[in-house]
């Protein structure tokens, strides 16, 4: 697909004790985002649950399999507003397991599921791993590759996700505000993402989230970024809740130039990579 | 090595005409830098033949052997000084070939030469590509990793380096400023290098050029990061000449974790990257 499309990041307020609430306020967002046009819009990781659980049981408890609540109304609404919706939920999956995982729903259907291959912290006590590589899907709003994240800090995964073909890195994050930031300095979150955009040179929509949770705060650095690397859209000045919208012209993803005689795929030495 | 090193990343006004002017500039740079304190002192790319050749004949001409003058130069520069020095040189090979090259010298000894890996735009006109593996050595001011420019915009490079133990990497540029940055963005060149910081937990030392030279202007990027992806000096506000100091705690980059569960590279899932 080439053209142009309109991308939403929702930076969502998330309450982990208000499971209902958070999905009310996500559908709210995804019915804002298109009704400014966006065809493809992203939602934080765990937008539904929240991140900060208890312990195990609670995590299991508010774990959904796909034919869950979350995904049924995100499947609803990605077919109402026709556009690709793209959210993190907990998943408990057909082995009994819970995963940190990522849907795309495009008009209407279930596309993909993706389950978070790298897990920060307490994660690794409420999910296991996944152990597949990211999906890339061709869908009515381009080529979208998910992961969701603390995966972002792989590069060798978001090569991946670009080598596969993606015009766009959908990523869903709850990115904890734990390291303290030099003063002036953009969160170090959203400087990955920008250099992931750039090396690949393809779009990256990160939506994060804010709200505190159980002592925990956010960075609230949503963020919609080019192939060149910069951002088109975001990341908000404070931590609060946004919605980022910008034109991508997928073409500039198909493209990896970065002069006459350069080009960041073929310009890779592969050979001189393995371990 | 553990303990505290003072880097200098030594940003040069280098002209392709003034070969000898640009060998003095840099002697007397590493000078002030030693002056100030420096253990670990990183020059330009090509820091004393200029870039912008014009033809083939020229960039031959003006390459040099590993015992030729700027080398020659470093290596007592070096051991005058006590410090480790590395800066990029056109290299006339031992095979007839020129290659775009960075040193690293040692009190009075070149310990080792790089072979610059992915060439950028011209560059494959003037010089052969490298075909080894960027050289991690333990010296008297920390394990030091060494590339050049545009390697920097290949993470699968500076994973190899930080793999091999690099605490520092030395990286000699000459960033064109070919491409429009948005107002108030800093350099994508500079955010590649924040983002191979932080994803490796490795400090990265990067000494760009300035001076406008046959049609190009230079980003003048320099900077000094740190393990968490920040600017612990620079990028200066203009492309001037400039001395960028700061104090490397090297045991920073000897700890990969990011948290108590969190680790960098244990993190990684190196079978599910392969190709």
């Amino acid at each position: 697909m080439s053209g142009v499309v309109r991308a939403a990041a929702v930076q969502l307020r998330i309450d982990v004790d208000d499971p209902d609430g958070n999905r009310a306020r996500a559908a709210e967002a995804v019915a804002d985002a298109a009704a400014s046009g966006a065809q493809l819009v992203v939602l934080p990781e765990l937008a539904c649950t929240g991140y900060v659980f208890t312990d195990r049981a609670e995590s299991r408890r508010r774990a959904e399999p796909r034919d869950g609540r979350t995904l049924s109304a995100w499947r609803d609404l990605s077919a109402r507003h026709r556009l690709v919706l793209v959210g993190g939920f907990a998943e408990l999956g057909e082995d009994g397991e819970v995963y940190n995982s990522a849907a795309l729903c495009d008009g209407g259907e279930l596309r993909a599921v993706y389950r978070k291959a790298h897990l920060w912290d307490q994660e690794a006590e409420h999910f296991r791993p996944g152990d597949q590589r990211p999906p890339v899907l061709a869908t009515s709003a381009g080529r979208v590759g998910l992961m969701i994240c603390y995966d972002l800090e792989f590069p060798e995964w978001t090569r991946l996700v670009a080598l596969a073909g993606a015009q766009v890195l959908a990523a869903p994050t709850n990115w904890p505000a734990a390291l303290p930031r030099p003063a002036g300095e953009r969160a170090i979150e959203v400087v990955r993402v920008q250099a992931s955009a750039s090396v690949n040179r393809l779009f990256v929509v990160a939506a994060d989230r804010c709200g505190p949770e159980r002592g925990v705060d956010w960075v609230g650095g949503s963020v919609i970024a080019n192939p060149d690397g910069y951002p088109l859209a975001g990341p908000p000045a404070t931590p609060t809740p946004a919605l980022l919208l910008a034109d991508l012209d997928l073409t500039q993803a198909d493209d990896k130039a970065t002069g006459p005689r350069n080009d960041v795929f073929t310009d890779r030495r592969p050979h001189l990579y393995e371990p």
